[in-house]
């Protein structure tokens, strides 16, 4: 059988990993797909020490990669928006398969680069665009296709994770454990995507479509970082039987999907509560499996490259066969755009915190201001706060509310005189 | 384009989930995989009052479905050997492809079989068989294509986990909580494949032939159950900052593989430890990836139909496909004979339990037998047994040391005078 010829467009740190892996386990390849796969040209502005290219054909044009009439696959890892989607479209109007890690561009171009895709017959994978190298999508594509997904929760960007494990585990502030991410390679300079929920919001939008076959929503995504998760938030949520992750959720709801990236109050006995660092984990629930959970790294250059690979050889089997032979993609003709709900229609049990003047009567007057929005207490914690005198902190989990209510509920304990400052409100998933 | 043709053999626990899911998400399974998949015949003996078979034909003979001309995939879900051998054969003969959910049958008999898909040029799959819901096998034959396995581990009973989860939140022992999965229907009348580890090494032997690319090595495992491990076994454990887990595990070594069921301690902030009652769990080490793990539900009704549907589906993608599209199975042309490694081969670092006359010098005259046969100690626990006067448990865990080794390490202790009965000794994996 003739070898199936791969173009890899940048070479970063997930294309020079793409390229020792291709290299390295190239036997293992060949005997796994039944066909060589031959790394035929590699199109990057400049070598990386980290990869040894000898005997490939190297050129600092990526876009005579995606116009070589030799290569089958162009793999796109060079990154960001503009350039990558000129590449990825070109690639797919000469016909070639595409495999990219770019979560940013199938997020925010993938409706466009699908529908371009399925009329030219090609392939568009990406699986090493969300959670690095866990075979997630491929999961819910295929494993669970038997499954109404409900819902799924993950744990997405590693950045996010290691600082929220990072400041349970000391007790120290964000600010902090956000500069020793930077020092130590897990957070970029400007660390906006990771901290603020971007990145993960690129990979849930990715998820849901793929769990619910429905066009990708990023633009619909309600997204909140985790700057805001105190060390005291931590403490008091692990107090109450509870870990703060940042998590992305989607679900099915009557009358459309709630997609939403927010840090995330979650029961410690829940399996997920225990994926710490710079780990990645996706749990989704289908209606004939139940609970499934896929973890493993979210990074990497390797990790992610054994999952560019993986698509490399899935296509590499099908590149002779019908196109039914290929899983859709998400917004195929048989999907159905869905309404994104608002985050304020989205009903949650919450964890709230606000600071009061520990005097008698606050509790009563909390209590009495949740209570006249219909919201119960599950629980309550208060603690007296040692370094500011005469200064308490209530700590209590509501019931499940509608979260409209709750932000109504949130202005009128703000307005009462017993409390300081804002209340602070983190979303509580029980995850069953 | 044509549907899909369905014959489902059996209507137990498996099959009855199965027909409800294959009706239920019909719709679903339409659109993911852009063909009808149409449940065309059911081979029972007796109804079940599970499912609903209303217009669909049903046989009481399995052998009907299989000589079906209709029928593309006839799904063997009937259990046991026999039969069930001779129904698969059948099916093949026909030119039908197989999904079965007997992990007996194909750890036992899957080379022949495997030979004679390969000769008729069908699919025979198998994921319902390992991990019930979880697709692990999937994973590992697609999602960890790029990568050498250097090995898996897996809690792949539900049984045994949830015996072991329970003598350990409750300190009673094995016998009683036994009783207990048998009156919950978690356990067989005669719990002996279960308890004894023979359906984890089925299971294991199936993982390992994926992993490896080799034949599969039933016959070869190594096994052991869990019915002496006791609630100060666990108790003890846990002192030590371990759980006691009943694990499946393969590795590559030089010279051959190991393959391996036997209880097992594994360091409590691992992951793997949080996978409690009668969920399962296959982590696996590859050489690009790092450590990706893999949880569901391990058996049951739907969460197994789940893994046969899923089955089916790739399967119906693939109906028109050429034979290359299809990933291959184990024992393939390629696939190298290996030599399963001895138990006594096998390196690990160990626990020990002894019962001791509680008097001065018998901890040092443990530790001299130990050192003689050069094995260091790790960390130790003397409990004074209050129940028992004069008597004491001395508790170790040893450095990595051969097995044969340790054997004779073990025989030497148990000849001291200040030893009463047997050395308790379980192994130890750090899973890093």
């Amino acid at each position: 059988m003739k070898p199936v010829k791969v173009g890899v467009c940048g070479l970063g740190t997930v294309g020079s990993g793409t390229v020792n892996v291709l290299l390295r386990n190239a036997g293992i390849l060949k005997a796994r797909t039944g066909r060589e796969i031959q790394l035929t040209q590699i199109g990057a502005r400049r070598p990386n020490p980290a990869c040894d290219t000898t005997g490939i054909d190297v050129t600092t044009d990526i876009f005579e990669v995606a116009a070589n009439p030799e290569i089958d696959i162009v793999v796109e890892l060079i990154g960001g928006y503009d350039v990558a989607l000129q590449l990825v479209k070109t690639a797919i109007e000469n016909g070639k398969h595409v495999v990219t890690a770019n979560k940013a561009l199938i997020a925010e171009h993938g409706n466009e680069i699908f529908t371009l895709a399925r009329e030219k017959n090609v392939i568009v994978a990406y699986e090493a665009g969300v959670a690095g190298g866990i075979p997630a999508i491929k999961a819910l594509r295929e494993g669970l296709v038997a499954n109404r997904i409900s819902w799924l929760a993950g744990i997405i960007n590693g950045t996010g994770n290691f600082i929220l494990t990072e400041m349970k585990d000391r007790g120290s502030p964000f600010a902090d454990v956000l500069k020793e991410a930077q020092e130590l390679g897990y957070a970029e300079a400007d660390p906006t995507f990771d901290v603020e929920g971007i990145d993960a919001a690129h990979k849930l939008a990715i998820l849901a479509a793929n769990a619910f076959g429905t066009p990708l929503m990023f633009d619909k995504t309600y997204t909140e970082g985790i700057s805001r998760v105190t060390p005291d938030d931590l403490r008091y949520a692990q107090e109450l039987g509870y870990r703060i992750k940042h998590l992305g959720i989607a679900r099915q709801r009557e009358g459309g999907v709630e997609l939403r990236v927010h840090p995330t109050l979650i029961p410690e006995s829940h399996l997920l509560a225990s994926v710490n660092g710079v780990m990645n984990s996706v749990l989704v629930q289908g209606d004939a499996v139940g609970q499934t959970m896929y973890y493993g790294p979210g990074a990497g250059s390797e990790p992610t490259a054994s999952a560019v690979v993986a698509d490399i050889a899935d296509i590499a089997r099908l590149v002779d066969a019908p196109s039914a032979a290929v899983p859709p993609l998400p917004y195929s003709a048989g999907t159905t755009e869905v309404a994104a709900l608002p985050i304020g229609d989205v009903v949650a049990a919450s964890y709230l915190r606000m600071r009061v003047k520990d005097h008698p009567g606050v509790l009563m007057r909390v209590t009495e201001a949740l209570g006249q929005y219909g919201i119960n207490i599950d629980a309550l914690l208060q603690k007296e706060k040692r370094e500011i005198a005469g200064a308490a902190d209530i700590v209590l989990l509501t019931h499940e509310i509608k979260e409209s209510v709750l932000m109504s509920a949130i202005q009128a304990i703000e307005a009462l005189d017993d409390i300081t400052g804002k209340v602070a409100h983190i979303r509580v998933e029980h995850l069953d």
